[in-house]
């Protein structure tokens, strides 16, 4: 327990804006878009038509917006993060391509995934060349320290994307599963992003784990989040198509809360659902029928208010400054996000 | 020029054999395989049933045992190119995977591919687990120069492939873009793999090089090779389905040589099979007898030749010695294998 929680910032006056964040590292930003724009170029040209596809595509690039600002936390005032930077935000793009081959998705970002545009293919390669061009960045810098998070996290990625897999269309997978699912594939480069903040600045250890601690509970909030907007908004507002995941059967926490607090009915529902044997429009609003009737949406992002809470908590070890701010207000943006 | 040229051995006594590479490299390669088998383990149980039905799966492993052989040639005491080694073969493994995927492979090595048995996703995701691994292995090693080796021959190996797909169906591709494709799929693999163990020796710049261009050469014959027999073995030997290349429209030397040196009617049917309007088993046959007739096989066995030559003649600077030998006898064999 500690006295230094950080209040929330001004919720009565406005909603949680990302702005704050933007504004704190819009400046470095466009030293990590230099980066990026750079190092996706190639002689074949299908490699910078197809990753400029998906980068170019509008994404918020929350990751490498972590480095920066947790630079700025602790003060660092070097450039090595920028190629870092660059390098969480190509290890995310490709991890992006290759599970939009994986789903079979149509659409990312409000627009058609590159798996549709331009094929199966190539869109595994060209993921499997930004992958590479990330390690070469990473080499550039020359930590070893970065070297290895990085390269762990994305074996802990990958990881907790098989186990998702494996998840599919099971209908039993339990809160505590679901949580480890995301906490590999979506957290572990949240926290990895922040913490090489702290390593570029020659930080502590406690100062590295407490960035760590920000950037994994922030994922997992995210992540939650994210999961309950495939049930609660239009495709146009996430730039993806709603109801995908219940389409293919993934156990997101909204499916497995309405699941675990359904009468029977509703749960031989959500079974043939998770089969795969309800796929219509009628079975999409009947899902969020009954989601609602048991409060899993707004459980779900009160979960994800928990963890976010404990990212704000996790970097009171530093001194108010307008960087945590900013960091504070990102984390219960992440919360209101597509209310 | 060179008086220094690397004799043939006796290679009028017996055909070129891989033995003495594997007795020269049996000791080491137990350790390589030791990390192998322990760094392909995960929690998520998927993962080493995916990774080991390929990496079990009798391949002969040649471009760790690349490394092994450079570490015997410069009188390398140490143990650290046994996990680097097997970094190589889990670069080489991913890859593999991923090609499977690209190619939708029905064999590998014999045996149903891993994409067919545990299907797409989990084969792209493993692959990527697995490379993930790889740079993990690399870091635990230390060594700066050997990441940025490994990480663009990577980037290179993939950009290779997307200029592959590229070239797909391409009846106009000349054995120029052809060589250059090669060079990046598959030699530049080769050509790491050989030159980390200078590396880690510490060797001068120039046995660095003289073990890349060993290695580069090595892997353009071996490639060259590889697509002859897909044209004249059987698929028992290849361990694949004999005319994969043929049926995907892949232009190979023997298709690029047969097309060039063909009559009017000749190229007429060689663009229809290229464009995928000619994929039974006696266009096959057809193609075969084509490729006969302007000797498109034996001349691409004589290129093979060519690039063993002049990987023998790279180790020339080095002192004779049992890996010497080894090492240009390995070259011959390339060539000389499916005969």
């Amino acid at each position: 327990m500690s006295a230094d929680i950080v209040p929330l910032p001004q919720r009565s006056d406005r909603p949680p804006s990302l702005d704050p964040m933007l504004a704190l590292t819009a400046h470095g930003m466009n030293s990590v878009n230099a980066v990026i724009l750079d190092r996706m170029q190639s002689e074949i040209p299908l490699i910078p038509a197809l990753a400029g596809h998906l980068i170019s595509g509008g994404g918020k690039r929350l990751r490498p917006m972590l480095t920066l600002a947790g630079a700025e936390l602790v003060g660092y005032n070097g450039a090595r993060h920028h190629k870092l930077a660059a390098a969480v935000e190509f290890i995310h793009t490709a991890t992006l391509l290759h599970d939009d081959v994986v789903d079979g998705s149509e659409l990312r970002r409000g627009k058609t995934a590159a798996n549709i545009v331009f094929g199966n293919p190539a869109t595994i390669l060209v993921g499997d060349f930004l992958f590479s061009r990330a390690f070469e960045l990473m080499t550039e810098d020359g930590s070893l320290k970065v070297l290895k998070i990085l390269s762990n996290a994305s074996a802990v990625i990958a990881e907790g994307e098989v186990s998702q897999l494996t998840a599919q269309r099971q209908i039993e997978t339990s809160e505590e599963r679901y949580l480890q699912i995301i906490g590999s594939k979506t957290a572990a480069l949240f926290a990895a992003a922040s913490r090489i903040a702290a390593v570029v600045a020659e930080c502590d250890e406690r100062q590295e784990q407490a960035l760590d601690d920000y950037g994994r509970n922030l994922g997992v909030a995210f992540q939650l989040v994210d999961d309950a907007i495939d049930y609660d908004s239009d495709a146009a507002a996430m730039g993806k198509d709603r109801g995908d995941d219940f389409r293919e059967g993934k156990m997101t926490l909204p499916v497995i809360l309405a699941y675990a607090r359904g009468g029977e009915d509703e749960r031989a529902f959500w079974r043939q659902a998770v089969r795969g044997d309800r796929t219509s429009d009628a079975d999409l609003e009947h899902a969020i029928s009954l989601i609602a009737r048991h409060d899993a949406l707004v459980d779900t992002r009160e979960r994800a208010r928990h963890f976010a809470q404990r990212a704000v908590d996790a970097i009171s070890i530093f001194p108010d400054s307008k960087a945590r701010q900013a960091m504070a207000e990102a984390a219960h943006f992440a919360v209101a996000r597509g209310y």
